[in-house]
């Protein structure tokens, strides 16, 4: 961890974007690390770094095991990487004791989740999936450098992406082992837990309208104050969130107009993030929302337009895979905990093609995306551990059953 | 009114701001038609433009009347010089019947009260009372030009606006008549109005301080969610401001950190304007707003930092003026109705060196500072007749009974 935090393009802070000069030094890291373990190395065309260690029987199917190896800008030192390094160690831990599982287990560290280079995320595990949109390679960074230009200058040929497609078939499972990204782990004093789903996400924006107006002059009877519309909409949206377990809620973004001190708000634009374990509480929670909005829009003569600019369905994790990591943290003797992951991972993308399970590890004070980002090692070892013991319940169970 | 609205710096709107080459214009209109009308005029030191009308006996005590020939930028065509030409008018049909009352009446046409070019307000009024504060001189506008450089510019002396102080002996009463810039005599459907007050303003910056934090990773219940907090404030002042007759409460400006759609807000900063025709409705309502605010940190984990940036008391209007306006208003048969003023005037400063009186003329839905900025002629009309009888009042009742 601390020799793939040490390539950063920030000094004295961890950068590590896309297509970057530190993207290939974290690449070669990696593959070393890999063909150590006893893996054959490749890079695909995406710039997916993966290693393969063979099962019991040539050209079995994998279980495919990551994360990414990219950052957000001034990052933490295990968001990703982690999920990388465990899988590779779990590998050389195979390796050093001869064990052959009726599988291979392939390691990924994918090129691109974050996507703080281009704004377009999880570019390495939709290429490896086979869904990368090929217009995204127009896509520009913050130097106006193209996502194709970027490819090429790095030795890729964006006209060959199609190739990093893997299928189905080629795989058991996915597994992915990640920091927690929140509190939940720690308030439960529980270092490892296990992923039930991957929250669905829909992003709504919404504009209220009402009529600028002085601030001394206009009788309070007499207003249309947008500000005051959007105010009882956040506590709307705090309110619907809170009444449906485990879903989450958020107004991060709000600007009103023309904004003096003096002027009674005739405009405010606010965005609504609504994540949950399932699309029918998500559904269910926004269509509340939606309606609460309106009604007080109506109420107070506003005008209203929402606009839903994003949506994600929920990717639920195996059953099966569940199972197996709830077993492998229950052999602690700690209670298995079952956590929805709010932000978003590769594992979302893979199980469009594989069983898909997560295992996450307590980080301290859920802080994440900032240098602040801690994982204790006792809780990287039970995390690690897991993994291992997850692996090593094929050797006995073979079967994926979901 | 169509002359002096044809005098702006920006072509096809109105804009004359202080110590303009505009203000040179509306200062020699003003002074012809206020010579027409039989005065004597000058220019004091701060360029506000001031006629006298002799009373029955000579350098008697005067009746001050006026308001502002400055604009914002992009104007309407009432706000401040419709004072101005109604008491020109009244003196010229005073003149026109011969008629001298037993003090003098003196029109102003003040130089600056909107503070367009320098934010600070009300220089032409500050001046006149005596307590300009010698410190704005240094004021830049936005072309980096002091007001000092500015004045000397336009041929007056920075060093010599003390000559501009008038004396409370010279003055047995101020009259303003100005456009109510709010809707409640539209909605009373009455064409002008009483003043009984001129609102005290205090304006609160208020910041709530939470914990920035992802918005898919943040259970609701672990949330320290500045923006949340911000929004039941709003609230809280809406619900006290809508509690107390008369006073308008209103949060104008609101900025939230970091401001991403999937960040919890960590930090909202926002103003709070109160502003109530008298000072213990305001204070008590303060009271209750801060008191709120800091329930709602508490309530929430927020930290919380209330600044009251600006205080100004409220204007009583003198009462005897009151009554005087209330007859004249009664004249046409019509209920007079007794206002407050949200937005200051000139009659605010003058209050402090003599009993100040307001007459409010209807405009269009409350519309000011805007080309849409309307007052119908027969209102206007009304308004003028009614200054023209409040004067007319003092040749049988010259005491004013405070």
């Amino acid at each position: 961890m601390d020799a793939l935090a040490a390539i950063s393009a920030d000094v004295g802070a961890i950068t590590r974007v896309f297509m970057s000069p530190e993207q290939t030094r974290a690449t070669e890291l990696a593959l070393g690390w890999m063909a150590e373990a006893g893996m054959t190395t490749r890079v695909d065309a995406i710039g997916n770094v993966i290693g393969r260690y063979e099962g019991a029987t040539p050209a079995a199917k994998a279980i495919l095991v990551g994360s990414h190896l990219d950052t957000v800008r001034n990052a933490g030192r295990w968001d990703g990487i982690l999920g990388v390094v465990t899988a590779i160690e779990c590998v050389a831990a195979l390796s050093a004791e001869g064990v052959r599982l009726p599988y291979a287990i392939e390691v990924v560290g994918f090129s691109d989740e974050e996507g703080t280079r281009f704004g377009a995320t999880m570019l390495g595990s939709h290429a490896l999936v086979g869904d990368f949109a090929p217009e995204l390679l127009r896509l520009r960074d913050s130097d106006g450098i193209s996502m194709a230009d970027a490819m090429r200058a790095r030795g890729f040929d964006p006209d060959r992406i199609g190739e990093a497609k893997r299928s189905a078939e080629d795989f058991v499972a996915y597994l992915e082992l990640h920091i927690e990204q929140g509190p939940t782990l720690q308030a439960y004093r529980l270092p490892v837990g296990c992923v039930g789903s991957i929250c669905g996400a829909t992003r709504l924006a919404v504009t209220l309208t009402g009529t600028a107006s002085h601030a001394g002059t206009t009788p309070m009877n007499h207003r249309a104050d947008a500000l005051a519309g959007a105010a009882a909409s956040v506590l709307a949206v705090e309110q619907a969130a809170t009444a449906s377990r485990g879903l989450v809620a958020t107004v991060g973004k709000l600007a009103i107009e023309p904004g003096g001190a003096n002027v009674v708000p005739g405009l405010a634009a606010f965005t609504v993030d609504v994540r949950a374990p399932t699309d029918g509480q998500r559904l269910q929670t926004l269509r509340r929302i939606e309606e609460s909005i309106m009604a007080i829009a109506s109420t107070r003569g506003l005008g209203v337009s929402i606009a839903r600019i994003h949506d994600e369905p929920a990717a639920a994790c195996s059953r099966d895979l569940q199972n197996r990591i709830d077993a492998a943290i229950a052999q602690f003797g700690l209670e298995p905990l079952r956590l929805a992951s709010g932000a978003g991972h590769d594992a979302m993308v893979m199980a469009r093609i594989a069983p898909m399970g997560m295992i996450f590890v307590r980080c301290r004070d859920g802080i994440s995306h900032n240098p602040a980002e801690h994982a204790e090692p006792a809780d990287v070892e039970a995390g690690a551990v897991t993994l291992f013991r997850v692996l090593k319940s094929f050797e006995t169970r073979p079967d994926v059953l979901d």
